[in-house]
């Protein structure tokens, strides 16, 4: 039997979850133009997370793809990725949004970001961030063209699309449903959407 | 007039330099085989730093050219890369070599690498390393392939090549003359050489 859990990642902000090894996480694209910047930390040493430039050097590629292990800084198995009904793609090349981002690209005022969101969702749980790990931009599509551009397109998803991956140790996992409106990576329209996500026992005792 | 003083990054060891805003330095791959991972971190700020996943975003590309303006994670230009002699293609996707890299490819006793360079080489100015910042990997090759596959080929460079940046900050920068022998990357003989760094004013005063 199976047992599960949703919740919301409110359009624009962050959430957090503890999730132990064996769970299932699904993270849902509910209306299919939501990127969604994801993370997970080991529970036992916040220092050791999930790590692109690892995975990418382990699995020798810059896209993962469902039955890959995700790994730690210190190598260490954290999530294996097991389903994806998106198109995929997921990009693991750019930075999480900030507040110096938007003031780069000229707004006055405090913006929404992906880094304030990561920031405020895992205090709760003693995790503190200094430099902003790179995310995982789940649902983003930078693909690099021929050229060496790496262009910023509009998610692919189609709505209720989702990525799911189990948990190799216990771990933290931070997800934001990114605020930004600027690059067309996140639908383009200016319109942050609330994203949700599933923690799903599937081999529960029965 | 030019004035300038010369380094030695000693075979699979680190060494760290205050740069000052204006000041020129040549990384120079004195055999041709010897990647040196490169960080560059504010002087004012040190979690302010040189970042991968940001220059990235803003360049649209995954390799730096010279004219490039690299950026630190709060979007402040660092370093201008100012000339390259080698055949470039310097990697950014590829985490720093660690203590774990090592026992995951079944070493058992400690071995030298990057991480631990990083952390010694910047600890008398005061910088303390948590999770290591992505590197930049001077003279380093990991070409993605059509298929998607990184590949990790040998240094093209030859004796003598180098790479050029400006500060545009004052700054720490530190360098290692990576330990490696595993990866092909590195020269792929196992055996680490020493490299150079000149400290260079082009335009000091007359």
């Amino acid at each position: 039997m199976q047992s599960s859990k949703q919740f919301t990642i409110e359009a624009g902000k962050g959430l957090a979850l503890s999730v132990k090894k064996g769970q299932f996480v699904r993270v849902i694209n509910t209306y299919g133009t939501q990127v969604v910047d994801t993370w997970a930390f080991s529970e036992e040493d916040t220092e050791s997370l999930l790590s692109m430039e690892h995975c990418r050097e382990v699995l020798q590629r810059i896209i993962f793809e469902p039955g890959d292990q995700l790994i730690t800084n210190r190598y260490q198995p954290i999530l294996k990725f097991t389903e994806d009904t998106s198109p995929g793609g997921h990009d693991t090349l750019i930075a999480a949004c900030s507040q110096e981002m938007y003031i780069h690209a000229g707004r006055k005022e405090y913006h929404a970001n992906c880094r304030d969101n990561l920031i405020n969702a895992v205090k709760p749980f003693g995790i503190k961030i200094g430099i902003t790990p790179s995310p995982w931009n789940l649902f983003m599509l930078a693909p690099i063209r021929e050229s060496g551009l790496i262009d910023y397109v509009r998610p692919t998803s189609k709505p209720g699309d989702y990525v799911e991956v189990c948990a190799e140790m216990d771990c933290i996992m931070a997800f934001s449903a990114c605020p930004d409106e600027i690059y067309p990576t996140n639908g383009g329209d200016g319109t942050p959407v609330d994203a949700h996500v599933i923690l799903l026992n599937k081999n529960s005792v029965k």
